[in-house]
């Protein structure tokens, strides 16, 4: 295979050898269906172990069911949730709140610094709501991206005070973790301590981006929200007949620390694309690299060069802008990175390392 | 691997392997996500060679995403789909339609025999109620499951009634093609005569009880129907990121006639069966077995053998009826339903083939 | 007033003098809008004492209002509801269930005689959906229509019975009192005996058909049912601003026995008209007459005399049936009645009363 | 009666005579039901004449339910609302748009400075919207809110701007017409030149605030969006089985031009209010009055004192800002006005007029 050259997203990867692996072993046999089967409730236990707590697993196919799915369950019977102006359940999935909710939530976004929302806003629009609650939508929860669209992380500190913000208004507390691996890898925090012990209520668990190939999951810290969940879950679509192939994604990756390493090694490749653009003039970073991808503006001759080399980014923002995300997987390699960035250097006219 | 004593469901099984290794090649290399990716446009093409016309495929993760997203399109903006009291898309799916649609689809059961419902029955239910519809929920589309979940299968004849019986009144016409491959292997129609040329509007075309993981399509032969799919899929969560993985799951379905000669083995399996079981005194079927699975009673002593062993059939009916569903899959061997066959004769105490 | 002509329905009427002159006199003075009002805060009493029990009223303008509301509460989170088929929320509100709940109410019709379902098919129907509830919608009430729609009344006896059926089952039971007052004063039964005494959880309280221009009521026994009430009604359009101008409607339909006084008249009168009929060779009643209206095929030759001469009706069941429904109110007259007989027994060429 | 003290909203008085008489005199005789009387028929005519126009007008009894069903029907099949982030549809219905529409409908807040949205701010953000719309949702309509939650007009030139921006894009125009009477009395300008001729394609044409008892329309003059409304009025509840009563209502409250006299009093009562207070050192008027309220916030011991003489008016903004809303009626004197000018003066300290 050929040196990568697409960073437009963590999605373009295949899967992780060890889940394939676990897939095609998976293959042999007959097993109940619907989730029934051996693999999906020893699920449960892998996950309890995992987070330290008793938990309920539920598998989905996509980050965009399980954001759905619980959007739908903390809000109800019907309310608003509060989360950054920048999070993907705000702005990316065709109003999904409203879609799994029959018409019950509704998404306020927080303004944002660098994809993060801060506990005092939270607090301060919420109090506002809560005054008109008798006719505006009630506020009910908050959804915390972790990490973010943005390449950042909350810290513990800044986790604990929005649940407690959160906590004191009897908003539940959701976190879509589509990329919590490279968040815990970046924080080096237990997965208890970046979840339900900051105080999360409900958890997407991502594993699509970070090496399986269609597999997310939706886990219940507080488990009496879990009541409604299996028929959303049949109803939406997302009870998958052969469920065990989804099953056996998320042991494996959650297995021997898998998810960590992957996401340990996607963070440091994007650490080392940012590394090696800082020294071309007029590269202009857009917020801090914290987890898995680069946001930065470009020189115009850089960008032309890497895009007519056949390289793929995503843009950010207003077009205007040209912000571009240069998004590293975990299968990303340092040859790649190093290609990358030596072609950069090169368009800019400068010379790498000097 | 020991012989098959699982005929529970056609969703016992694992994948085919041509789709496994379908699957597993397609894990090399990087890709456009969100189904820009070669396999998923290759697949419009691939359809459109399999049914001899211009289609509109989606890809989606299940039968119940297929169902529900076709209903939220067919009774649009707000109607009544009339279908088989036995259809899958009315009773087992947890009210799919409403949910899919927002309130806006209800689903009308029309009495089956043999679960296949009659174009005169469905002719006088809507006339009767297009008389109320100022005030009641308009006729807007049929369903038609091909084959159904009684082992039966429409012939043309059948299916051309009822589309017509729908044209005349200005119905859509779907068809849940969950098991469409063992109806057309039955039929020995072309995939074409077998849905638009009947006067199919939209299909949802099955490929996980045949043989693939997890993989099923939306097909639209009216392609204006499909105006709104492109967002419903996606706030559904059944646009998958790394979507190429189901394209190649359904184009290997498809291939070399896979979908087919799967389809014609589990039928031949269930025939096996009833033939095999048929001498066996006080074994009452319940209805033809045209497709892949066997619906019967058998004689309390065949039953409790049967289970004592360990085989697993499911239940259909009313607990007092005493009936149970046998189904064959793609990978049901002759070796396992011989083995059946004899074990249930053996507990009836009488001599097979004697 | 030339005498009226006009039984198409009791909702051709206007309101009754009493209800008038408590508009006009309401419309002296300010006070606070959205229900803040003396008059609407007074209905909690004035229902309760009515009802002899604690209840929270809710004020709406429609009759598919109330009962909207009410199936969005009782099938919540979601399932469904068990109705005759007759019953006006089934079929003569457009999918209201539906649309109330945003896809999470289905209603399922039971099979009535003359209006009614009986608690051993409701018991039935429902034991046979739990079996299959995790796959299907699940039962989660029944709404009985008291009097029917047939002109029939469910004796205090029936009534129980198919509440304590509900109660055994975890159903809630509903009321769709839109002639309430018709069936108790048939009945002559207590406010109290006829609703909760029998277990009713929460009534949609009919006053339009019976006197007032535009306000029914939702009234809730089980007052736990109560709690989404508010935010539903609002969102819903039912939370009028000038609310007094429903409440004092309902005020003054319930003082002095108003409503019962009315409802009684109606039925007698339409009593009148079935002796009054009955004498005139061809005619056929339909059913019994228990409350106000009369369902009978006439003889053509007087169907033909009667709309010549400017009489109207409303149809039943199918064209070919030929049922109409005669329906009487509470400004019906005697002279109206008489002269309506009159004519028929002219055009069916008999003499009336030898 | 004693003079008005009641300031709280435009609400909390009863109905104008003229609209009462109208009531009183539609009680006579029996008609046709469900809006097939000839009042409602008439009232066609009426709008038509009124507008000098084709129009399809629709009554229905809340202001909320008016907005809901347009809401409903200018999001379909799916989108956003762009409008005002003071408008009442966003705020104040319990999330009304999400509700009627089953989840497919979004507000999008504007922000607005005196109640009022820019088109500049319009454009951009539905063309950043727009770029996006593949994955977020898609911009459909906005809605104009005229007259103002803030006591402002949009002048001719400002809504032909917004109207020019929504048609550029493809958007259509909703005017949330609550108070509509007040901005036109304001502008002198035509209904049509007010409306469609400004490009408007669909009204919400208040009446209950000016004067009726409970009375709206939902006007179309893009006659096409009419489609859907028939059946989404029956299923919410708002076809009123009596609605020759709130037909009667609209028609009486447009004839002799009632609803613009009751709106040039109720403006010039608060101008009124406003040029009193004017002279009061510490009041601070927060925007223009505009039409019939007016906002201002007030020395704390002439807001003590009126509170204490039994006056009331409604809070507006956050509880520290102080603004209060002084709203004036149809039916406000002058006596009632100069009463409370007199009374703010004393509680000031200062002498009116000097």
């Amino acid at each position: 295979m050929s040196v990568k050259k697409n960073f437009y997203s963590d999605n373009v990867s295949g899967a992780a050898p060890e889940i394939l692996d676990a897939l095609v072993a998976a293959n042999a046999g007959d097993t109940a269906p619907y989730g029934a089967d051996p693999s999906t409730e020893r699920l449960q236990t892998r996950f309890a172990e995992l987070f330290e707590t008793e938990v309920e697993v539920f598998p989905v196919g996509t980050g965009t069911a399980a954001n759905g799915l619980c959007a739908s369950i903390i809000a109800a019977p019907y309310g608003a949730i509060y989360l950054s102006n920048a999070a993907h359940l705000h702005g990316s999935e065709c109003g999904g709140p409203e879609f799994w909710s029959g018409g019950n939530a509704r998404t306020i976004p927080v303004p944002s610094v660098d994809g993060k929302i801060a506990a005092a806003d939270l607090a301060r629009m919420v109090d506002e709501a809560g005054a008109r609650a008798a006719t505006d939508v009630p506020p009910r929860a908050v959804s915390i991206t972790q990490g973010t669209e943005a390449s950042t992380v909350y810290t513990p500190t800044e986790l604990r005070s929005l649940a407690e913000a959160a906590r004191a208004r009897r908003l539940w507390v959701h976190m879509d973790g589509a990329r919590l691996a490279n968040a815990i890898a970046r924080l080096g925090s237990t997965p208890a301590e970046a979840t339900w012990k900051a105080g999360v209520d409900v958890l997407s668990f991502g594993a699509t981006k970070n090496g399986a190939l269609a597999a997310e999951a939706v886990v219940f810290f507080n488990r009496d929200l879990a009541q409604t969940m299996r028929y959303r879950r049949r109803r939406g679509g997302h009870l998958f007949s052969k469920m065990r192939f989804l099953s056996v994604q998320l042991e494996a990756f959650i297995a021997k620390d898998l998810w960590l390493r992957n996401a340990r090694h996607a963070n440091a490749m994007a650490q080392r694309v940012r590394e090696g653009l800082a020294q071309i003039p007029g590269v202009r970073f857009r917020g801090p690299t914290e987890i898995n991808f680069v946001l930065v503006t470009l020189p115009q001759p850089v960008w032309d060069g890497l895009v007519a080399e056949g390289y793929s980014f995503s843009r950010r923002g207003a077009p205007s802008e040209g912000i571009i995300r240069i998004a590293c997987a975990f299968d990303t390699t340092e040859e790649a990175v190093d290609a990358l960035v030596a072609t950069a250097h090169r368009h800019a006219g400068s010379r790498q390392g000097t």
